[in-house]
């Protein structure tokens, strides 16, 4: 074991590699890395992107290394020819890259496992730079490598490659490099929670978190940051506690958890990994009851988003998506009039379909959603983004209207979560 | 006007700056400036994320000059105490920041249009770096600026201001740094196509694509660049074309197009902005036929993607998610002794679901898919992952069985690409 400054004053430079990065990709991996690290008390200083170039790799690392006493690289570990971490960290470390049987024969294993042969290019993922040791890939071909080496100035740095694909990095990071740094750092203890809220507009959030996030909760134990951050119709407040001890973190997410709930009380539909259809889902299970879905203008959404949740199958019986007023009339018998009188989108028809899935499943809860997701079939009386939806239990029946902006895709993904938040409300 | 090398050669460095980014934001901004760029002909080589601390800015900004011949910075220019982008640019180059009173009337301007009086922070933002053009902010305070000056060895360089909002940003590039660099630098053409292809590894696309992407297709008219990108099942093969004119870059593209067909053939499904799920509406447009869908494991998720299509009503007739055997039953007519014997995953009953929906729809074709999404719910005959699915058409059935790796979510979003692809062959 070697030291090092601790990890405050350590300075951490992500390289990210690919050139579609500098094109027409979003580069999520900063973020996602960045996110995990912090939540080990790791703080990058520094994001640098590169194409698929030899030379610019390199130079991004050597550049880096002047000043960086971890450099994590992402992506280029790949088969194909413009896949060139390895051989850019290897020249920049002036290390060979040797050939690794044992990782050759996992990488044949994986194509064998999916009754394929492995292609020859696949040979290039089995070199590691000298004396790295390698990070097993769970869910692909390329593993990850951490060097550790003496720099000129015989500073002792870390180098960790890891590949491009998230659900490749993200085991990696958690289960070796995070730990691996956390061991030999120490770290601090890092404690957050993040509260959703469903259907409020961000700086109304604000307004109402203000309560509580202008209080002064950090002090000598303990530093305490807040954040929000909204996405869609969801705003998620987030608030993160660092300390030496595990224990004054926890205690600072603790009581301000509390006065969050004071303040937003059931609007605050979830935490963390939670979601509106996980919320759902444990609500119908606590209570063992049953949900079926009656789907037009959401085409399926819904459906999707509650078989998400591992185990849904234990409540949810069953969906439709009646897309023709023919199949709202054979699937939920919706009656002909109504469709005349009212309308495919109306609360008449909604409240049949409610009723129509519930009585039909045989489930606890029926929910029914329809409307105009464009971006035509608007009109003047019925404009693009019309919405009701309603939720039928036993002899109860409620209903809504609503109006989302956006595009077709906004629109369905807005009137699933306001379903969801719906039903939850009622439950 | 001064002379400098052609766009092609030149360096574009993009300096990204906020301590957000580097930990809960993800940096959309990197990407919007490489599109916006790269439609006139110029390609950011390397982006930098720094935060907002001032050390850390004209470190980037230094070290990025060494090579960089353009340096577009984004962010940092607001009015609080942390906006620091000027400050960093005036020190590095060694020029004074002078005060502008025609700013400073314009930013109090859009203040009392808002009827409101400036905060005195504001005054910061009229700040302009010694011979800077400014360029009008038209959505915000903070105006962008762009420097030429002559570098210690005699280069003539350009750093180019941006503020960080998107809103703010994009007009300034469209309106005003695009043209001010295409008219210095020229700007060539740029012509692009992404071929899609479902349900072969990334390597052995590769493989097939190097009889085309190993021909020399560049001329001193157009230079021709190749790449690979793979997400989910899904591989994209992407050529780029850039030339001088038009059309000799349009000619590259259809000539390799051509010999990319040659080679793929229908394993192509589709180009550019194409689904599966769009290509499938397209060829049941085309026909007049109608479908409908009978889903088990994916849980709505063919019906959400079909759905996602504008104007899928015209052809999406119904689905339905059949998550109870009871309801396998009820809506789509599957036999007791079927699901007794073979089970719910298997080819007897995915055959059926196919079978059922087409005659209860009346539709032109019926698609059906079951298997275990999992976690649980597998056995060592019927193991995770396991998937049956069928297309049924007037007389004729089809059918196969699929085993997909991964986590619930990704089974469900690799099967329903499966059936999409799967249907898309047999139409």
């Amino acid at each position: 074991m070697f030291h090092m400054k601790q990890n405050r004053e350590m300075k951490i430079v992500l390289i990210c590699i690919g050139t579609e990065l500098l094109k027409d990709k979003v580069n999520t991996n900063a973020n996602l890395i960045a996110q995990n690290l912090s939540s080990s008390g790791f703080f990058l200083s520094k994001t640098i992107t590169v194409g698929d170039e030899l030379k610019d790799i390199e130079d991004a690392i050597s550049q880096s290394l002047k000043s960086a006493d971890i450099l994590i690289t992402c992506g280029g570990l790949g088969p194909t020819f413009d896949d060139l971490t390895r051989e850019a960290v290897a020249k920049v470390l002036k290390l060979p890259l040797c050939f690794s049987k044992q990782i050759l024969k996992k990488i044949k294993e994986r194509f064998r496992n999916a009754n394929l042969s492995m292609p020859r290019e696949n040979e290039r993922q089995a070199y590691l730079i000298r004396n790295a040791k390698p990070i097993i890939n769970k869910v692909g071909t390329a593993p990850g490598q951490i060097i550790k080496f003496k720099s000129q100035d015989s500073k002792l740095k870390i180098i960790v490659l890891l590949p491009g694909p998230q659900k490749e990095l993200l085991p990696m990071l958690g289960e070796v490099v995070c730990p691996y740094l956390k061991k030999r750092f120490g770290g601090t203890k890092i404690r957050s929670k993040v509260f959703h809220i469903f259907g409020y507009p961000e700086s109304l959030i604000a307004e109402r978190a203000s309560k509580v996030t202008e209080k002064n909760w950090s002090s000598p134990q303990v530093k305490v940051v807040f954040g929000i951050l909204a996405h869609h119709s969801i705003v998620d407040l987030k608030v993160t506690a660092e300390s030496k001890q595990k224990i004054w973190a926890k205690k600072a997410i603790r009581q301000i958890s509390r006065e969050f709930y004071k303040v937003f009380g059931e609007d605050i539909y979830g935490e963390d990994e939670e979601t509106l259809e996980s919320v759902v889902g444990k609500l119908l299970k606590k209570r063992g009851e049953t949900l079926a879905i009656a789907e037009s203008c959401t085409g399926g959404l819904i459906a999707h988003k509650i078989t998400g949740v591992p185990g849904s199958s234990a409540y949810f019986k069953e969906g439709v998506v009646t897309y023709s007023n023919e199949s709202k009339l054979r699937l939920l018998g919706v009656k002909k009039e109504t469709l005349k009188k009212f309308g495919a989108v109306s609360r008449q028809t909604a409240e049949e379909m409610a009723k129509g899935i519930l009585k039909r499943s045989g489930s606890d809860w029926g929910i029914s959603v329809t409307g105009i997701a464009g971006p035509s079939g608007g009109t003047k009386e019925k404009p693009v983004g019309l919405v009701w939806l309603a939720v039928a239990h036993k002899k109860q029946l409620f209903s809504a209207k609503k109006f989302f902006y956006g595009e077709r895709a906004e629109i369905k993904e807005k009137s699933a979560l306001y379903a969801l938040d719906f039903l939850r409300r009622k439950i």
